[in-house]
């Protein structure tokens, strides 16, 4: 696992002529879906693109950052703009489909909205990108598990992004990008580049 | 991989008896460190503790979450609670060590600053704190793969917790907690519960 993690980075140019099997990004989706979120809530989506227009105006919301329509497939990782009532209910009531009825399960999700809903919408939203971080690094995980290439994205004008997707009729507001595709054998001034990390003792304190 | 992904869950109940091995817990740690962040900054510490008195305090701080103590080690994620020129400084000079000297390094986190340092101390360690997110799905993902059980927390008294590892000093805030032990095997109401998650078509939308 940890050498595939360091194979890993983030790479800067992708082949245009070649793409992820079907059953990598498959696979790389069930990981995304297996990912923990506070209280199972599971305040995101993820939207999978292939179409090359589509992909081609979102290039141009990031930048012009090549990866996104050189790659194969671009994930667009989107978190609910707030929670409410109706959204909370249904993750209650598809526990209960799955697990049965539970009055626990009724009481824990009826304090889940006491909590949540007298919130400003940006404060529910920004608790919504954090679970969605969670999944993209299950995203970013699994890829280099599957050696699928990938560049994680923050750096892109996500209204513009939501615009193009019609994410805010959904309720929704684009948090990261995520190109999978695979690496061009030349052209990537990032590939030779040594990976610099923090050194441990910089990252970790250990209390015994 | 994806096995793994299934048979981790959140664990209510640790066999107090039982410690994670430390090689394993060494291999989390480094999937923390590999995880990708933004610009590479990496804005945020981890803190391993074993230490049973601290780990006690810990858990009154935490609802009485009975994995605090239980577990062999709690993890501890502490993002940055700002952005400052000597932080920006100190990647730019670990790239430069690595890499070698570069004007094109320079003048990125030059950018870099000009970005965040006006940013309200609010917005970077929000930022920050999304940095860490993702490592912490990584660490989730990596414990899940050596079958190390852990138990991802948001619920605690964050402020409490600063306190008490004098976080605030270091320029840190406490985002999530993360026990790593061994599912006890009994005593979990969750263990013989069916994993409930969103179905496929209610995540994604494939746009091709």
């Amino acid at each position: 696992m940890l050498d595939k993690l360091d194979w890993r980075y983030a790479v800067k140019k992708m082949d245009p002529t070649r793409s992820v099997p079907e059953d990598k990004v498959a696979q790389i989706l069930d990981a995304i879906r297996l990912a923990p979120t506070s209280s199972g809530v599971q305040p995101f989506e993820v939207f999978v693109i292939t179409n090359p227009e589509l992909r081609a105006r979102i290039r141009e919301a990031a930048y012009d950052q090549s990866q996104v329509t050189d790659g194969s497939h671009l994930l667009v990782f989107a978190a609910w703009d707030t929670y409410t009532a109706a959204r909370i209910d249904e993750v209650l009531a598809r526990t209960e489909a799955e697990r049965g009825p539970s009055d626990a399960m009724v009481a824990y999700y009826e304090r889940l909205k006491g909590m949540y809903l007298p919130r400003s919408a940006a404060v529910n939203h920004d608790h919504a990108a954090r679970q969605a971080y969670i999944a993209f690094g299950f995203a970013l995980a699994a890829a280099a598990e599957l050696e699928v290439d990938s560049t994680p994205m923050e750096g892109f004008d996500a209204d513009r992004v939501d615009e193009i997707l019609g994410l805010p009729a959904k309720g929704l507001h684009a948090v990261t990008l995520l190109p999978l595709g695979v690496r061009a054998s030349e052209g990537d001034w990032l590939l030779p580049m040594k990976k610099v990390r923090k050194p441990a003792e910089a990252m970790f304190t250990v209390i015994g």
